[in-house]
């Protein structure tokens, strides 16, 4: 069987990062989505193992020391990372993998993986990026400023990226990161082999 | 409009290249299959500028020394090759160039063209393209193991090649060549370019 790939996918808040993820994983059913590990508190409602993996700080300061994250940040006091351990099981059953990470985190698994490959997903303008993000209702007008701000720095820094993903309609941006995955699997050396070995 | 890419397809004699274009260009209209020059005779049936460029050697000579061919060979006292002109022409209208060309071409195409995109369709092993080649019933028993010498020695010197595609079935085959047409327009900085300038 052949090792599974890990995809990083990353874009800006209100770029419907999870949409287009719910419309891939209908149908590739077989990718593991990874689940970060966090020290926030847990909310009413959220399953420990699925929406986080809830972790004292003790505890992921011990794993941060032993090399046991694909990447991780701090944020408002929080720790956030991704647990190598399911991505490598994963990948070891054969499945691909998605991490939806941030830019700076993405560097980070880069750095440790250079075999990963980054997705940029993208809005089609930011006057679209704008409307969704107020459509959404949750942020006020101040902070959806701050946030395309945000989306605009970080679009400028994915030069790391191999690929960009335009997320015009959630089915065209499924597409597209189906396609890409295919694609990556024909590059791999592997299917040479095979043919060689015969 | 963005510019067209090429796509160099090669592959054994027998994979059934030509079959799985064909099902692409049911998806893919508006693809530009490449076609060659040549000094060979014209056959009953074949047609100029859709089968072969019919030239006479003296004008095939001169596109040489034009560097008017993307890439061009002698078979047994004939020459063959890639006029630029019409490849040049599609990709500016933004339309996909398929070339179908041996190793040998693709390398030469590879060098002055180094974003061109190489794509290798294998057998799913030498006994399915054994039995395929004897199937189409126009070969010897010798001719056959000559081709699938060859076969084994084109596949052995594809390291250049980006992609990998098994012709298992026609409609797989196709898919991924669809997929990796589909990735390669996602790495396009071009699409970079049009966000940050929005």
């Amino acid at each position: 069987m052949n090792r599974g790939k890990t995809f990083i996918i990353s874009g800006p808040s209100g770029v419907g990062k999870g949409s287009v993820l719910r419309v891939l994983l209908e149908k590739r059913k077989h990718i593991y989505v990874s689940v970060s590990a966090t020290t926030r508190p847990q909310r009413p409602g959220e399953e420990d193992g699925v929406h986080y993996h809830f972790l004292d700080v003790e505890t992921f300061r011990q794993r941060i020391a032993r090399d046991e994250f694909l990447e991780y940040a701090e944020y408002v006091g929080n720790f956030y990372g991704t647990p190598k351990e399911f991505v490598d099981t994963a990948m070891e059953a054969g499945r691909d993998v998605i991490l939806e990470i941030d830019v700076q985190g993405a560097l980070q698994v880069a750095a440790k993986r250079p075999e990963a490959i980054l997705i940029f997903i993208a809005p089609p303008s930011w006057e679209e990026l704008e409307r969704r993000l107020t459509l959404r209702g949750t942020d006020s007008p101040e902070k959806i400023q701050k946030r395309l701000l945000r989306a605009k720095v970080e679009c400028q820094t994915a030069d790391a990226y191999h690929y960009f993903v335009i997320n015009d309609t959630l089915e065209n941006a499924a597409a597209e990161l189906d396609a890409i995955m295919t694609a990556e699997h024909c590059k791999s050396r592997e299917r040479m082999e095979i043919i060689n070995g015969n």
